[in-house]
């Protein structure tokens, strides 16, 4: 006779394990005291599911301290290699950062925040405090906005719900102010932020996908908010990358070249943020 | 009283879910049939499994098939970030970049290979295939053979045994030229390595710890294998910039400033990959 006790299903494993290296999201280094007070699980269970994570590298130990591993590096940085969107995306955004100069974001819409896949950026990109797998509150930034403009309504009331403050004297905050913003997304296909998200940035961003159903993603250009341009000159080639990705993330034969030098108008932002910040002092 | 079923250990479980992760290290896209396949584990059991984690947003799923989630692209950007080596290292490695114009890697070693914590690279960087996270035979690589020469004979070995077949015609495949090689690297505190990884690029790499003990990483500069400078013009700033890490990682009240400019011939290496090409033709 086998009888399981309720703490040892294989879901309920999983839980606490999902709960353990959840504890991590923050603070970086936890002691097993630390990881205890954090998760609420038991001290004697906690202790032998951490060292089985070590033992598969999914964390690290150091001395009394346990970090994340490397294994989570890895299957992390495999999540998003693999990822059919943004394999398509790669090329076109290293295209607009270039054509354009400033950083470019690839995201996805997940709960009340934007998630990150991709950001290319060179020099500026230090500059710009967003990171590959971090997030942000969806209402408040360009990404966030053009999703969400091609989303339903539960996904639109989510995001405010979600949000936990608002993250700028700007930011949205009402169910209002985001309705009066998404229908100047809808009607212009493109979401601007300035700084809603972070102070001394604006966003320009373009939604990725069938949008008679829904967006699936965004991609924007981000920058100082007094280097931008907040017009044609930045919209149309975002635009154009928006486009360009989900014809070929859409149906794979479609090889797309990827080239923003098509489009009538690339005026103006040929030159790069270094280039109009003058000569190198190098 | 409670008696568990072997497979339902919270050990067992966890490697499983590893074992789950692990098979889509490859293909990218599975069904449960391929699962199965891959893991040897009971459907049912894999089934239940699957689903948890998709529920977890470890796994993803699409009709039939499942993708890694988006839980483990935060988590592993998270163990990135997190890392400490990683964090002093960062300002440095885009100094390299920026002084060098090639691109620069930050890497650990793990059993037989290096694993990639960061690529610094600007336009070169598409051209050059590794990516964060990615793995490659230790010794084939620049950075391999400089931690190599600072670790014990155990790690050495391994590294070789480790290693799945050579990775191109120039490929290090026997101790002695590896006991050699290494020799080299302890000599002038550099390894260097040219189309042994890939073909057509060749790299630069310096050892990163307290060599006294043991190296714990590696920064390379590496580029296409006819423009690389194989001498202290690269040599140095990679020296120094590993030293520099070093500095700040194991003090870190020590606040270094980071700037290869002080060291006294910088000289070469401070025009960009990009301008060597000639103008932009955007």
């Amino acid at each position: 006779m086998v009888i399981q006790a309720e703490a040892t299903t294989p879901s309920a494993i999983l839980d606490r394990a999902s709960l353990l290296l959840d504890a991590f999201d923050g603070p970086g280094r936890l002691t097993l005291a630390q990881i205890v007070r954090r998760t609420g699980l038991p001290r004697s269970s906690a202790h032998r599911m951490l060292d089985r994570l070590v033992q598969l590298r999914w964390l690290r130990r150091e001395g009394r301290d346990y970090e994340l591993g490397i294994r989570l590096m890895e299957l992390g940085s495999l999540a998003v290699h693999q990822d059919r969107l943004h394999r398509a995306a790669m090329p076109f955004l290293h295209e607009l950062h270039r054509v354009t100069g400033f950083v470019v974001h690839l995201a996805v819409l997940d709960g009340p925040d934007v998630v990150y896949l991709d950001k290319v950026g060179g020099e500026l990109s230090a500059v710009v405090p967003t990171r590959v797998g971090g997030r942000r509150p969806a209402a408040c930034t360009a990404v966030g906005k053009a999703i969400l403009a091609y989303s339903d309504e539960r996904r639109i009331a989510d995001a405010l719900a979600g949000q936990a403050g608002a993250r700028t004297r700007y930011s949205i905050t009402t169910k209002a102010q985001l309705d009066t913003e998404l229908d100047k997304v809808r009607a212009h296909g493109i979401a601007v932020e300035r700084e809603e998200s972070l102070p001394g940035f604006g966003c320009i961003a373009a939604p990725i996908g069938d949008l008679g159903e829904a967006a699936v993603a965004a991609v924007s250009v981000c920058g100082p908010v007094d280097r931008m341009l907040f017009d044609h000159r930045l919209s149309a080639p975002v635009r154009t990358t928006a486009l360009n990705i989900w014809r070929h993330v859409d149906d794979g034969r479609v090889r797309v070249h990827p080239t923003l030098q098509q489009h009538p108008r690339p005026l103006g932002v040929g030159r790069s943020y270094a280039d109009r910040r003058g000569p190198r002092t190098a």
